[in-house]
């Protein structure tokens, strides 16, 4: 399978997944700066030029990382479970839409103007407090490591390039999964490739991941 | 069960759901002008306080729409083939991240800013030609009707209260599922709720669910 990345985008929680679960990608970078290429590629797959997008081994595109990840880590990251199933839903819409897209996308977005990110940025409290109150007292978010730490673990990441403000229960859950050996080895991967492109940004949160 | 609703907003999905399996519901009108009473409640097993929440007869509270949807189509209006689930979840995560949070919710925000407003608007042409894209050639989402037709219904509605422009094979779509009995019901229903509360809105878009 291929799976079209951005270093240290959403896209992250993929290769997340895949070195947990064993399965073999092809990754390829894309880079909105040289709209030739692969992000050329991309875009002719999915209009909206976003990251992941993946291609099976039998050419069907999956795009939207909630399915992506559903799909990746089906059998394995993904419980079966009714009751839990229905958890990872609420988990994965609610880092999607409330953490990724109203609050992240606007303060990450080089394009976006200051009223947009103001107002992204005053979504973020009562956001990072009902996060806060859903991991409290929990190792991750369903009862084992699923999908749904992989892509919040991909969202929090972005805390140290915005002035969203993470408590202490966050970072350190944050922390712990940095600490995993698929977090790890993925962020070890993607951060060089993010430093090389970007302008320098703070790194205390990324070294975090192998200390 | 009791779902928390608010007239005409993303809750209207789960109420088209429900009206289509036959599933009994208790509803719950919470307006957030009137803090006190059901939008108390509400606020209590959500902080976020947004609606639609699904307090199933064993006591569990399900909250995101998305999870609430697929919690109530279980088994009818969600598919058993992985494939099609899958592209179950591109909808879900498409319609709630792309149109709802990143396109209407701003715009239909009495407290956002005219630069979040700006920003929201910016963003709907690339995603409204992908929805039609999407939608090109076919009767509903998936092959038959889903919760996503469900969803995708109840989100195309506020571009009769928003700048956001809509092609007429989606405007088309939209006046299909309107004709649909548990749609015409469930607008029936919502609309002098939301009517009486608001300030005048373009009736022309409510009233073709009739017609």
């Amino acid at each position: 399978m291929k799976l079209y990345f951005s270093p240290l985008a959403c896209s992250l929680a993929s290769r997340i997944v895949a070195y947990e679960t064993g399965t073999p990608l092809q990754l390829v970078e894309v880079d909105s700066d040289r709209p030739d290429g692969a992000y050329a590629e991309l875009r002719a797959i999915n209009p909206l030029a976003q990251v992941p997008a993946l291609v099976t081994d039998d050419g069907r595109v999956i795009t939207e990382n909630a399915a992506v990840l559903q799909y990746l880590g089906d059998g394995t990251l993904v419980p079966t479970d009714r009751n839990e199933r229905t958890k990872l839903h609420e988990w994965l819409s609610f880092i999607s839409t409330e953490l990724h897209k109203t609050v992240y996308v606007p303060l990450l977005d080089k394009h976006a103007n200051e009223g947009a990110k103001a107002y992204a940025l005053s979504k973020a409290p009562v956001r990072i407090a009902a996060l806060a109150s859903r991991l409290d007292g929990r190792s991750y978010a369903l009862d084992s490591f699923s999908v749904a730490d992989a892509y919040l673990v991909a969202v929090l990441n972005w805390s140290t390039v915005t002035p969203v403000e993470l408590p202490p229960a966050v970072v350190a859950y944050r922390t712990r999964m940095h600490e995993r050996p698929s977090v790890r080895r993925a962020m070890a991967e993607e951060y060089p490739l993010y430093a090389g492109r970007k302008p320098a940004i703070p790194q205390r949160t990324f070294q975090s991941a192998g200390s």
